[in-house]
């Protein structure tokens, strides 16, 4: 017989009857019915009823076990009662008298039940690691995360991509956020630099001709930790493919994405199609170049009703450049106790309020209400409700100022309105390619140029468009948004030397600069560069939008905690004296 | 039309002539024959042969182009003549009449050719590793191992394992090697590390409850390179399972390997009869833990043959303590000129020499001969004749002392030998498990116990066998070599808290220590700990043998060189002062 088990936890069943069986796994539960012990022995298969009465030679042995002991039993498969059949689990037609036993790993007292919902601190949870991750959800959330990341890989061979590892100990990849740095041994007091992403080495595979490339890549980037974000490491979908248009790498990656999220989405809808927003329209109807697009409300700028009207607040706001006032609709939100609750969720979020106007039954028809209402009166109030399309039951809230000062709440405002009306569907994966970002910003502070997104993509109307006005210059740059994420985000690459050169003469870059900072990909393409594009996702956010997690902890095996601390391993930790002697490193005293 | 190709450069055939077709890819060659212009139009697929004659309204633009230039061109597919038909390529039946051309990546002169078989230095082609890899033995070796990789993981599933990831940036884990450190930004002074294996991770996993796990796992060393190592990360599949024996380990991972191995062997013969050699053996047996399996040679200890024999330098050492002399049987090798020629081998590689003896046709039979013979006497010389199994025309090599002066040249001998006599079928790769290694190894010097591999090993016996000689003890510890290479290496580890503190106890480690080092772990056995095993492969090596290279940077896309920088990205190089500020860092100015 094997020496631990014949059969996993989640087997037998009526076929096994008389049969002898060995079972190994975890103690879930102990139950004493009248001097019988019932116990619910646990795998990562599932869970077996095995028992053992007073007769048997090792009652005495059993009666010691308890919770998350690992055990291995002998036994003999009986049918239950048919009264007391599960029906919810495979082997709940039968249960298994324990005849021999063995104790393979005893337990101490447990920080954490993995029976049960009880719920625990992240802490204790991060720290007892290997005990959260035996409770059910945590099994299906990793188990999830595995056959997801197998099925992108499966979908991305299938199209004729091949993966190709990059180096994981290179140097530095500016893509905007700050570098984790390794200290050489070899040459102390130079470091290298883990990848923020693949980016240039995709390029540069791209430039050496293979055609298609993917990568489950592991991303590092020291940024301050948040809930939907790991401070150390993190997990893309990194494709590139050559001699592409922009539509093209959509057509290409669209089929993988819905595949995954119908493959593992529970029955959730997913949109089939996807509209291709520009990040201007975006900015503007949804306040944020992540909509949630589940939800339709669409903003619009409804300047013209306010200027010179009697509300004065926004009548002498819009007097100064720059401003406009901006309206959210909201389809069914007709009421002053629900306008009067969004107005108090603007203020939360530290703006002095909203304006709203909603309307209702009125005794010639419909009939605004609310103080701005009065404020502008009857014209402009329906002018504007035509120009929205709402109608009775309706409500419409207003921001005015500069769009940059109120866009942020207005964009919340209407993922709040529209999930409190019911203009979101939960059960739906809904996507839109957001295109056209500019590839220039300018420093509100400074007024200097620099650039909005990565540094690499190819300007639309490329050496010609880089002549005229900077700001008005359009990137072949997206962003896919699903459900509110930024799940994707890509671009056409800038392959040209002389046009990229230009690109960053904008921003400031000296050619030298460019040399220093970008010289492997720069000189590279001085040697027959193919045009390129791609995108990389975001699998570990892709499997929190599958699991329905919204905590990026909840999809890790092994997550570092808020403060980039794992405390059950031990990291960071203080280096040994000749560890810091041999990298020719000091560390500078705490003042 | 599509903007770059409407086919690549493997597809079109006689079903296109008539067609106006797209092509993008790189000018691999161009011949001028009687003022036509002939282009060999490469991509990662293959190869077409485009044309240009002075007829034609882009000639003066494609009379510019040169090699490696990535250019588009439009024309029309026509038959070639059957007498220029080349059968070696898919395309060879046809041409392309260019019509139209881009240019769409200009090159500067190269500094390295890709068309034609040129060796270039390393340096240089790791500098332009962009155009290396566009050779087409570069392009194969990295899809082989992208198949490779990719086949692997498909086994894996097969077979009921899932991929999990595990911390890369984390804490040290003791392996062996030296870690490189990251250290960290928001706790000034401390530092994580990155993993040499996920050892301590994967064995959590098994704690977790995950039953079957394994992944293509980033690995990181920082070791000195030499040729068959990556100075800086290189890659495992790696494995663990729970609730197993060593023998279940190995029928789980032999196929994988025995498959992988047909699948792209090139047809070479892959045995299917994996012998298992204890470690003790092996080192008597071949003077190695990773013999060469394709080679029958084994070495004996004849010590008794010399002691007290007229052989003065051999009996002298046989009075010392720890002494032998061990035989190297050489089948075939019998004659003067390959003794003498083994004997100088023995000598280049620091030994005094190495005594022999042949054996040829004498006037009564078989004859020996060789000074040693002479010295020790018909009587001694044919007793080790027969005890090596030896006849007529092949020869014994002899090597005296304490087995560690000797053992590395013995296996080397044995080696070239084998590979001279023609004992090593070079088709054929021949594998071996060696098992029951010890646990521990006394330090020659200071005379301490330290372990001999790593630590989490379960040693055989249990608790009883730790009572006992520590040096005796072997464990449940396999490596798997290939050809001469060590290609996996695992274990059953230690799963029981009190085992493994015993264990650590006899190398010298405390409690207190254990739990500094290896705290995760260690409580995590607390905690009901199943039973569990598993191991590791090298990726890179596995590749190597399969591309039949020596180097492993011909199996990587970007390695780095030998002083472990990549000169083509910059790495490693000096940090920004308010990089090393952030980290709380200096550097130590150099003496």
């Amino acid at each position: 017989m094997h020496a631990y088990r014949t059969h996993t936890c989640a087997q037998l069943d009526t076929g096994n009857v008389g049969q002898t069986v060995r079972l190994a796994g975890w103690v879930h539960r102990v139950r004493d019915h009248g001097g019988v012990l019932f116990i619910d022995l646990r795998d990562h298969y599932g869970v077996t009823q095995v028992l053992c009465d007073p007769d048997s030679a090792v009652f005495a042995e059993v009666e010691k076990v308890r919770s998350e002991w690992c055990i291995r039993i002998d036994g003999e498969v009986k049918a239950r009662d048919p009264s007391l059949i599960n029906p919810k689990i495979p082997t709940g037609e039968i249960e298994v008298f324990i005849r021999d036993m063995e104790v393979l790993g005893r337990a101490q007292e447990l920080p954490l039940m993995v029976f049960g919902d009880q719920e625990y601190p992240e802490e204790t949870r991060l720290r007892y690691r290997y005990l959260d991750l035996r409770r059910e959800e945590m099994q299906r959330n990793m188990t999830l995360r595995a056959d997801v990341i197998a099925s992108i890989r499966r979908r991305m061979w299938d199209i004729g991509f091949r993966e190709y590892q990059t180096p994981i100990i290179t140097a530095s990849s500016p893509e905007g956020a700050r570098d984790f740095l390794v200290p050489s041994r070899l040459h102390p007091g130079k470091f290298y630099a883990l990848p923020q992403a693949p980016q240039q080495f995709k390029q540069l595979l791209m430039v050496s001709g293979f055609d298609k490339y993917f990568q489950i890549a592991p991303c590092f980037r020291d940024e301050d930790p948040r809930a939907d974000r790991s401070p150390t490491d993190f997990y893309q979908l990194d494709m590139e493919m050559s001699f592409v248009t922009q539509d093209e790498v959509f057509a290409t990656i669209q089929p993988v994405i819905e595949g995954v999220f119908e493959e593992f989405g529970n029955g959730r809808k997913v949109d089939r199609h996807w509209p291709q927003i520009a990040y201007r329209d975006a900015m503007l109807w949804y306040g944020t170049d992540k909509p949630d697009m589940r939800n339709h409300i669409k903003m619009q700028v409804v300047s013209a009703h306010f200027a010179g009207s009697g509300f004065k607040i926004f009548a002498d706001l819009l007097e100064q450049e720059g401003t406009e006032v901006r309206a959210i609709p909201a389809p069914g939100g007709g009421s002053r106790k629900f306008c009067d609750r969004m107005n108090s969720f603007a203020q939360q979020q530290g703006l002095p309020g909203m304006g709203y106007i909603f309307w209702r039954e009125g005794e010639s028809g419909v009939e605004a209400a609310g103080p701005l209402a009065k404020n502008i009166g009857p014209e402009r109030t329906e002018a504007i409700r035509q120009q929205l399309g709402l109608g009775k039951g309706d409500a419409a809230f207003f921001l005015g100022g500069r769009p940059k000062d109120f866009i942020g709440v207005a964009a919340r405002a209407r993922d709040v309105i529209g999930r409190e009306l019911g203009h979101v569907d939960e059960d739906r994966y809904a996507f839109a390619w957001i295109v056209d970002f500019p590839i220039y910003e300018k420093d509100p502070e400074t007024g200097e140029i620099d650039f909005e997104h990565n540094p690499f993509s190819m300007p639309q109307g490329g050496m010609d468009a880089l002549e005229g006005d900077p700001l008005e210059v359009l990137g072949y740059q997206y962003d896919l948004t699903c459900n509110g994420y930024e799940l994707v985000s890509g671009a056409i690459r800038n392959h040209k030397p002389e046009v990229m050169l230009k690109t960053f003469e904008i921003a400031g870059y000296s050619e030298e600069e460019v040399r220093r900072r970008f010289g492997g990909l720069y000189t590279a393409f001085h040697y027959g560069a193919p045009p390129h594009g791609g995108c990389a996702a975001g699998i570990d956010r892709i499997v929190m939008l599958l699991a329905d997690e919204i905590n990026i902890r909840e999809v890790i095996p092994f997550p570092m905690n808020q403060r980039a601390e794992d405390l059950m391993m031990g990291a960071p930790s203080e280096p040994a004296a000749e560890q810091l002697m041999e990298l020719g490193l000091r560390v500078v005293p705490k003042e």
